[in-house]
């Protein structure tokens, strides 16, 4: 009934409907199964800018194996060296690069929005790899990929409780993961402290500066990288948000037996999460970034790859 | 009678005479047409360096499409982590690039002669993206193929008006525009502050600081950037350019009706020229981005691709 | 009887033995003549990670063209935009780098023993390709397979005298070389000011301050880069060492007839050579930059393609 249209974009998670999630985690699946075999090309002979103007080499890797990966020809435009970044209007850049003949264009930027724009100006698709504090919807597809399958599946996750920690109020990470996790019918916890749990009241999750009743009972414990260079935001400070927030195995006895440390990385181990919790057994961590490359295949073929979907449907500014 | 040979070298378009000029148009316009297709690919397993000393991502992207379309493999350099630029000389880069096999090197570099030097010392074929203020020979090429599309063809540039405003001394895209527009029968007019139109007086055209005499009649209008570091060498304030110099739709008024506003890019909006003209239904600066992938095509595999030509003739050394 | 093993590493040259290097060199000797066909592809499908934490172009490229000449998709990581290369430790990247599907990670990196780090957390094959001061062993194989050739194959290195003049204590490139050269019977001399000679007393080697006494009788001599920054080591100025260690036509003289000059580059002519040795006749630099990229294809393809060798032998850790 859905499966998405050749030609559109991805801007955020709240214009996807379960249907479209369960479209693009079958494939994603069927990529990591075939991860080894030279598989059927649905890209090949399409040209994929990877423009990433707030620069990220693990996401921008993980976009460029899976798109090289379905056969795309890729195009790194960081903004070091160039002018098109730094010269230039995010619509400018837009329309060159549709000009130029690009047919997808994954956009990492620090303007929330700029996803939005930069779809409203390019002939092919935008995927968003995350814009400002706004959304990254890739990010919370690859999170809801690999939590799906270390409890067991789509029915695994109904009711269970995800607690994500940390400064929500600045995460794109923590907002796309909110609408994937509750429309999948997770009980989503959004901890930290006050100044970071505002402005976020929309979310479908429950706020919460209270860190020990938000791991009871959780089955799985996300954490956010802590910036010091926003610690502004907040009144405390980094070693104050360490003693109160961070993640340690003492305090995540407070969750259910087998719960699960997930982080978007890059991680810093001993500020919001303790090493030991980090790299232990149930740190789902490697796990991310690893689905990372099939939930991106999955969205890049159906983005960008023949239509084959019986009904189209725009998955980019539908409202909800 | 033409047809450039397999192993030359593009450094100016001097050295180009007409027929050179309407090969390359012929493939181009091919490349064009073909643009979704997978095409024959006559650089396959050619490896192609982009040397950009000097960054500019549109044409290094420009190129790279070019040269992937037609099957090379491209090798990006670029200043930033590069010893090769910053402790060498070029002739040292030249002669590395070449013993690592490099087939052919285009070069972007800031001063002027570079692409000569490097063609004396590299085995294959040179391309000059750009060398100082000396000459960007692709760059005039796509605009004379885009201008002469929107004129009607060749015989629609006999004649015809073609007005170059703005800092023409310190410009490799108005010096290269002069030249081939020359050829291709316009009557070229350059218009600027005084102190920008020392030095050229060599260029076929006509040179004034009169603005106005200059728009009357013509049939196209390129702006060139106005760079503030580079105001220096005038006497005017960027203000004051703008003042006397802007491109605006008032001022177009002069032109003949339906003249058409081009533009290398990237455009200062609001000082070389209104958001309104650059932006305008007459505006061809994005079908000048568009061009160049299948204009650059055309240059890349007549130097590199197997010698089919029947005369074999240089492009690169020769006087005019 | 060797052969290296598919999914193993290249850390050092220490362990390989003869029989190795003879495999090697078929392999690269074979890559070399066959240059412009384009070859069977063993690499097909494999993505090898290309981290460089300090930059080469040379070195870089180099392993690129190799890589990409066997099939391989080359994913290059520099520093400059990377929040890999500075956020996160060697430990944390090489994870993320495998959690990512990569084949092989080609690493530069600026602290001694960083490949062998990484080899341990990389679940494919790693190839140092320098780190720090320890061992560069693609260059010392390079080194070898270009001196052979020159001097008639391997019998001609028998005994034959071979001169490394400069700042042996910093350079993975002499102590690498060194064991390559005395493991081909090579009579291997180090010369340098006394600080730089301290610290490599376990290198199969004669050390000596005495310029004149290295060269003198040498079949060739090889010249290392003299940094500026690194003179702090020593209590000689950059002008002093060039008085008394630059690799003169005059000094030459001492050498054997035919001796052969050599250098890993980039040079700093008029330092530690002259520019007339640097590009003169006897001068194998450019052969060394051509023959990099063969000797490391042969590398590539052993390390990283399908596993044919009878038995299998580790070539990263095992003792010496």
């Amino acid at each position: 009934m859905s499966a998405v249209p050749a030609g559109r974009s991805l801007i955020d998670v709240d214009t996807l409907n379960a249907s479209d999630v369960e479209t693009i985690f079958d494939q994603a699946s069927r990529h990591l199964d075939a991860a080894d075999e030279l598989s059927s090309q649905p890209l090949r002979g399409r040209n994929v800018a990877l423009l990433f103007a707030e620069p990220s080499t693990r996401t921008r890797l993980s976009f460029e194996i899976a798109a090289r990966g379905l056969g795309a020809e890729t195009y790194v435009i960081e903004p070091g060296a160039s002018s098109m970044v730094k010269g230039e209007t995010l619509v400018d850049t837009t329309r060159n690069l549709a000009a130029l003949g690009f047919d997808m264009l994954v956009l990492r930027h620090h303007r929330a929005g700029a996803a939005a724009v930069a779809a409203r100006h390019f002939s092919g698709s935008v995927v968003n790899a995350g814009d400002g504090w706004h959304a990254h919807p890739t990010q919370a597809l690859l999170d809801l990929f690999t939590l799906r399958r270390a409890l067991g599946g789509a029915h695994g996750m109904r009711g269970r409780k995800v607690v994500i920690v940390g400064d929500v109020r600045h995460s794109r990470v923590a907002k796309s993961n909110a609408w994937t996790l509750a429309g999948a019918g997770a009980d989503v916890w959004l901890v930290g402290p006050r100044p970071w749990l505002r402005g976020v009241e929309n979310l479908p999750a429950t706020l919460t500066s209270d860190l020990e009743a938000g791991l009871t009972g959780a089955a799985a414990v996300m954490g956010l990288r802590v910036q010091r260079e926003r610690m502004g935001g907040s009144s405390l400070s980094i070693d104050e948000y360490a003693e109160h927030f961070q993640i340690t195995e003492r305090r995540l006895a407070r969750a259910a037996p087998d719960a699960y440390f997930m982080h978007p990385g890059p991680i810093n181990e001993g500020i919001e999460v303790t090493r030991e919790v980090a790299r232990g057994p149930r740190s789902l961590v490697l796990e991310q970034v690893r689905n990372g490359v099939p939930v991106r295949m999955a969205v890049l073929a159906l983005l960008g790859g023949p239509l084959t979907a019986p009904q189209p449907r725009d998955m980019s500014m539908a409202g909800r």
